[in-house]
């Protein structure tokens, strides 16, 4: 960014930040950007290809081409790894950052500002990182993580919106016991319970439109292999655009291990972990990013992201679209995560479109 | 039972034994016992009541009433614990203890060989502990650990087998993907196929008369809430008192997990932990004990054990059978273990029957 004459700093949420100016001097700004961060044993595109398009689409330009700025923006902590909490370097920008956030720690006890603090930031310098009304837009690229566009041979799409979430922890409670003597019909077995359900959850799921549920983990105790399990323990992940029908499919699944249990002799109980609505991106950019998408030479798909991004939290304060590129076989959060060199081509084409278009209006 | 007149030692494998000589100071003797030891947090029946049992035979004697003595015997590990390898004591006795089984370590490096040293017993003693041709029998009393006759409201039983077991490890693999991005259609979820078939090993296991098939422990990996399970690793424990009947239910369900595998485009691997035969008890015992119990007043009912006991090792050397007493709900392995005190008095009148029988016989 410095090399292309771009003002970089680095806010007190440890967001790095470029502003190339517009030749009028004005301050307006389209920000454009995704995350620095990603998992551990993770790939090389997850994030950090967004805010590289952006600096390659700052580098396309012709200085002066456009009436306003843009802001180049590698947001913090976007995946909570450490603390626990994602979105941190986009809450910082939303205004969304407050002392109960602050004071979350990572497993050695350092809490959040004494992280800033060790990174040579001040905490007391947040309100700054806070974007004003001279931000007019958000764009954001980045790999789908997901095989959607793989298997339609799609190279883009434009993200209508990010899913609603709900997490559950079910828990399914019968008496463990000796897996010799208990003969099949006097048994209470959690395990074969969980399963039942595992799979009912399953094929809700696929009756559907767009619903995706996952359990993810189970424990089965006391887990040995000569022991009726008496305790499973499973996790429950639901996402669907719609809220009501997010929430309907949950309803339907946690009766389902209601009734599975009851009819096993056993009990089901359920504990809520999140449930996040769904938040639609801009109506507007949607269809200025899906034009700039076909004047790319490519459909103009369109599609939910099933996972959470800064765009979530950059929405609620400012108008936001996301591009997603294709991610060859679905794989992201692993090493074999890539791109196809062609799709990042027709990316950079279709946000010098978009920014064409954005001037225009 | 040094109280009670008896030779008292303590062998080298550390069984606690106890020589009740006949009036006629015959060596021929009857074997009565069961172990010392049981899990941790445990309840207060698993294999003591049967050696107090027997003692309690010995001290319901008068003097010289039999012809032949008893020996009484408090097996040592009989759970395996600590070495990973149960009926060490019961081991000694049938002179099945090698050098090889010496060499087995604890969780800290300490052989059996150095625990018994430790205990201040000596190994190369261990010839000494097994029977020799004076045992003419061993009865073994033991609580059922399991529900069938309390639900059957039968005080008693006699043993006829002890079932065989096969145990296998079975991995399903599939592949790890994001649990938002990934639809229900493209994906490879190792642990719904898991799921899919840990109900039909159970749906398998109801429909054939004897068996039982559990699944007591699973794993999914990565096992993340929002994570679609790569890996998903179960175990199966199958009994049958038939091995042909169990070899025959084992290989169904395995070819099923591979059915189920294929099906959804998983792989599925199985890995054999166990394979022990069943194992009779003396024919010619059985009826006698059978008979015992009828004369006490109870329903001479016949079952398999099972679970593996000290008598499935005697047998091997002497003729053996096992007496059952009620488990109240099946609870073993559990502070709540209990027997009824109706059922140890008629366990001790049964016993008094099958002593007088043998001397007729």
């Amino acid at each position: 960014m410095a090399s292309l004459g771009m003002a970089v700093n680095v806010d007190a949420a440890g967001n790095l930040r470029g502003f190339h100016a517009s030749a009028k001097g004005s301050e307006r700004r389209l920000l454009i950007g995704s995350h620095l961060d990603t998992v551990p044993n993770a790939g090389a595109y997850d994030g950090v290809l967004g805010v590289v398009l952006g600096i390659a689409l700052v580098e396309s330009l012709r200085q002066g081409q456009l009436p306003f700025g843009i802001e180049i923006i590698g947001f913090s902590d976007e995946e909570g790894i450490r603390f626990g909490t994602p979105f941190l370097g986009s809450r910082a920008l939303a205004g969304k950052i407050d002392d109960e956030l602050l004071a979350k720690t990572d497993a050695n006890g350092i809490s959040i500002a004494e992280a800033i603090h060790n990174f040579s930031l001040l905490a007391s310098r947040l309100p700054e990182a806070e974007i004003g009304s001279d931000a007019f837009a958000y764009l954001e690229f980045h790999i789908e993580q997901g095989p959607v566009l793989d298997a339609l041979n799609q190279p883009l799409a434009v993200v209508e919106s990010i899913v609603g979430q709900s997490r559950w922890s079910v828990t399914f409670q019968g008496e463990a016991n000796h897996a010799g003597t208990t003969p099949m019909h006097l048994r209470k077995d959690a395990l074969a319970g969980a399963a039942e359900w595992i799979e009912a959850v399953e094929q809700q799921a696929r009756r559907v439109q767009g619903l995706v549920a996952t359990v993810g983990s189970v424990e089965a105790l006391p887990g040995a292999i000569n022991v009726i399990a008496g305790t499973a323990v499973t996790s429950l992940d639901i996402r669907h655009p719609s809220d009501k029908v997010r929430r309907t499919a949950g309803t339907r699944m946690l009766q389902t291990a209601e009734r599975i249990a009851r009819r096993r002799k056993l009990t089901a109980h359920s504990r809520p972990l999140l449930d996040q609505p769904a938040v639609s991106m801009d109506a507007g950019l949607v269809e200025v990013a899906a034009d700039a998408i076909r004047k790319a030479g490519c459909t103009p798909f369109r599609m939910p992201s099933g996972a959470g991004h800064d765009a979530m939290i950059m929405v609620e304060k400012v108008p936001s679209v996301m591009i997603f590129l294709r991610s060859p076989r679905g794989i992201s959060h692993h090493p074999e995560e890539t791109v196809l060199a062609e799709d990042v081509e027709l990316a950079l084409a279709a946000g010098e479109h978009l920014l064409r278009q954005v001037a225009i209006k």
